[in-house]
Parts: C-alpha cells; sequence; structure tokens
C-alpha cells in the first residue's frame, strides 16, 4: 500500500434548490456552479491498525478497528474535517491525511466537499480498494451530505466544468449536465460564513428562487447566462452580504458580470470583471475535468 | 461569430456488447475503453450561407440552406468525415471545420466519434447555439451512430478516464460510470480495419463476451482487470488479427499486460509492456478529462 493523491476543483455554488433527505445518498440540491481550476489536493497514507489504535480508544485486533483518521492536516496544520473521516469510515481504513487547499476555506468554494471526494479517490488508489467511480462519488457524497456540510458540491466537483444539479442525490440518484464554456474566472473572498445559519431559516424562498434559476439558465446555457441567473437568485433569495453585493455593484458598474458564491463572503467575476473595478482579485480558470486521481508516472 | 477549437480524447475500446437501435440515440453499447491524452482537435469555423451555396446545389436564402460542411481537413488534407457532417446539419450551421488528429486513423481510437464530438462543441461556441453538454455529446452520439461509425466512442470520450458504458445510449438514455485509476499506456498500430466488415456477421458472440466481460470488470473496477477482460474478450470475441496476437503474446512473455483496440489493428499495453517487448510504441496517458472546449486566454 502507497500513498496516493487526488485532486478535486474547488465549486462555487451559482445557485441552488436545496433538498434534504433523510437518506443521504438522495439529500442534494438543484443548481448550477463552477469548478474552479483552483481546488484541493489530497494525499492519503495507509497507516496499520495498530497505529490507528494508539489512542486506546479501540479494541485492536478486527478489520473494522482499522478503520478512520489517523491525522489530518489542512495546509499543514491539524484539522477536523467530518466528511474526510467519515469517508475513511465508510471505506474502512485508516489513514494519515493530507490536505492542501488553493482556495480560501469556509468561503463558498466546497473545500470540504473536495476533500471529501479527493480523499475517496486516493484512498481507493492506495489502498487497492476496488470501487468504481460512481461508488467513490457516492460515497463522498453522502459523507458531505450526512455530516450537514453540503449539497451539491461533489458531484459538481466530479463532472467539472460548469456542471449543473438537473436532479438532487449522487450518482444513480442525480442527474448532471454542463453548460459548455470555459471562461477565465476572478474572485475576491471576505472571509467565512456559516453555512448551516443560512440555511438554518425557511429553506422555501431559497428553494423557489433556486428553481427559478435553473429554469433560466436551461433555456440559453452559456456562461454570462449562468453569472445573470446566479446574480438575481442572489437578490431574490435574499442572501446577499455587504461587502459582496458592494463588490458586485462595482464589476456591474463597469459592464462587467459577478455574482456570490453560495454560500461564502465572495464575490465572483466572468473574465477580468474583479480586476476592471479596481478588486485584487484571484484569477483562474474553468477546470474542465473534474476531480481525479494524479496521473501515475 | 469566431472560430473555436475543443478536443476530444482518442478512445480504445477494450471491449463492448452492441446494442444497435433504430433510434440513434437509443443506440450504443455496453463495454469498457480508455480515453486516450493523444486524441482529436477540432477547429470551427463558420462561414455565410452565400459562401455554403457557392456550389449551386442549393436555393439561397432561407435558413436551413446554410446548414452544412463547407469543407473538411484531416490533418491538412481534404477528408470526408459522416459524422462531422451530420453533427452541422442537426445544428444547422455552415462551417469549415479542421481536424487534427495524433492518434491514427481507422485504427480503434474512436477519431469519428472524437471528431464529431469536438465539432459539436466548438460549433455551438463559434456560432453561440446555446446547447447544453448533454445535448451536444447526444447530438454527437447520435451522428455516430446514425452513420454507422461507432456504438460507445462519442459517450465515453466526454466522460474521459476509463469510462464504463452500464447502459448503451446517448446521455438522458445510457448510463456511465468509469474505472479510477489513470495508468500510462503505450500502443502500436499495423494498419486499418473496416469496423462495418468486422461487425456486418452474427453479434450474438460478440455480445455475450463482452457481457461477460463487464460482469467480470464491474466486481473489481481498477486498470489491471479493464486490460484482462478486454484480453479475454478480444480471444474469447474471435476477433483478435495476427499481428495483435503476436504482440500481445510478445507482451505476456515480458510479464505485462496488453490488448487489442476494438476494432483496429492496434494493440494497447499498461505502463511500457510493449517498450519492454521490444516494441517501437507510442506512449501517453489516460485522459482525466473528457473532451472539452479549449479554454479561453
Amino acid at each position: 500500500m502507497d500513498e496516493a493523491t487526488a485532486f478535486a476543483p474547488g465549486h462555487i455554488t451559482a445557485f441552488f434548490a436545496p433538498y434534504p433527505d433523510r437518506d443521504p445518498v438522495r439529500a442534494g440540491s438543484r443548481g448550477a456552479g463552477l469548478a474552479l481550476s483552483d481546488g484541493v489536493a489530497v494525499t492519503v497514507r495507509p497507516v496499520d491498525a495498530d497505529a490507528a489504535d494508539s489512542d486506546g480508544h479501540r479494541d485492536a485486533g478486527s478489520r473494522a478497528d482499522a478503520s478512520g483518521l489517523a491525522s489530518l492536516d489542512l495546509d499543514g496544520v491539524p484539522a477536523e474535517m467530518a466528511p474526510v473521516e467519515r469517508v475513511l469510515a465508510e471505506l474502512n481504513v485508516a489513514a494519515e491525511v493530507e490536505v492542501e487547499s488553493s482556495v480560501p476555506v469556509g468561503a463558498g468554494f466546497g473545500v470540504s466537499g473536495a476533500a471529501a471526494l479527493a480523499t475517496a479517490l486516493a484512498a481507493n488508489a492506495a489502498f487497492g480498494i476496488g470501487r468504481s467511480e460512481n461508488d467513490l462519488v457516492r460515497v463522498a457524497h453522502a459523507a458531505e451530505a450526512a455530516a450537514g456540510t453540503g449539497l451539491g458540491d461533489v458531484v459538481g466537483q466530479f463532472r467539472g466544468g460548469l456542471p449543473v444539479r438537473l436532479e438532487p442525490g449522487a450518482p444513480g440518484y442525480g442527474r448532471l449536465d454542463g453548460v459548455p464554456a470555459r471562461p477565465q474566472i476572478e474572485y475576491v473572498s471576505f472571509g467565512e460564513l456559516s453555512t448551516e445559519r443560512v440555511l438554518g431559516g425557511d429553506l422555501d424562498p431559497v428553494r423557489e428562487a433556486g428553481e427559478a434559476a435553473l429554469t433560466r439558465l436551461m433555456r440559453a446555457p452559456d456562461d454570462l447566462e449562468l453569472l445573470a441567473a446566479g446574480r438575481e437568485f442572489a437578490g431574490e433569495a435574499g442572501l446577499l452580504v455587504p461587502e459582496v453585493a458592494e463588490a458586485v455593484d462595482a464589476v456591474e458598474a463597469e459592464g462587467g458580470l459577478a455574482s456570490m458564491a453560495m454560500l461564502g463572503r465572495t464575490v465572483y467575476a466572468l473574465g477580468t470583471g474583479l480586476t476592471d473595478a479596481g478588486y485584487d482579485a484571484a484569477a483562474c480558470s474553468v477546470h474542465p475535468t473534474g476531480a481525479t486521481l494524479r496521473p501515475e508516472g
């Protein structure tokens, strides 16, 4: 068993209609977003059962005891990521996990989903588990839904590009399409925003605005429409936060298109929209591929 | 309207069970294969209706008259590719098309499917047609099936990686999975092989061997099993041609894994299997992404 590394793109949700479900493979959301060339790389390093048991909380010897997270570093610092822990438990393996993120954490880039998905792909390779791609995406999606950290990032991060979630849920339940454009993207983050807090209230207005945005997008699925539908959604769902609203206005004043990453204190724009409006923005591409094991050789 | 370029990976079919259908979006095959970093780039350049009508075969003026292929070059030489022609007709646009292939043509790499798929993606961008990704894959798949040039390459070329066709047909009809491995691949081609001639006979033995190979692969979906299932299929379906059989034996004698590209006079091997057996082989990676519009910027 060797270590293995996988990459999953950051995923900005442009708009969404949440469909929670008691069954985490059926839980999900309709909506659309942007998979980014910036994202999350995860290295999974197998540890043996004895090492995993060294904390004394488990009985040694049985196979189930060997499963779990021996340690997790996020950008070099010990951290907790419940979806990653759930993925390893579901795959019944014990590992050290290193997560490196080139997008801000807790700011609407789906870092927890990307980490769960890349962990599933890397663990499958490192341990020779022999699951299929759909199985691994399903495990990561369910881990994220069960942990309450997201509903739609994982399936979008696996598809790549500008993914559209036509039906909610993991592979075998949900249904995806995509917007066939590959624009350059800029973004600026103003800090963290609690997904749980925002989604703790009445979901009906959000769902209604999300469904309207999806209908609008699929009538003309291109990148301009994706941004415009996201912008309309942010206003109608009442989710815009002040710094983001100001930045969106500034980009629009320069003739650009921008909106808010759902759910984060982050503004994103097509092309050089944020730079044109005077912001010091990060620039990246749309990730054409979606999550993948780092190729051998 | 500007020109646009898209890339689609070459696709080696490891094994297949053909399911022809009168309806080309339902026609397809079960099976599995390898999407390669070597493949086909297509540039689509819009021409106006008058230019398309200059051969005098069509009445000028109506919108339908403007659709079709103004010219097609394959690696710089004028050529005919029926699926590409059908894609442009279906999208109702007139264009010059340049196809550049880094894999051998007519040798089992799905060049016609790749050209159809990349044409659909590039034409959508060049003309601002506003179709979704699934729509464009559907158009390319149907064009290929209707032209009789292939049944499963297009959907595999869009997914990328090591695609598995669980159910035959275009998006909305078929169902895909994937083998989550990204090995290096070598190949040697000994020339062309007529798909139509090989598939003109009784399809039942091929279908039976293809279904058995798929069942085998999905019990342990990794790259070694993909090669081994393909090797078993080639023997059982009676499709091996002499030069390829000799090369497969030579790779196996060195402890490697190789099989025949379905359907082409081509042998492919995992890792450096062909070089190790003394062949002068082309080397490439598994393409992680699948077909995509060439990114802007």
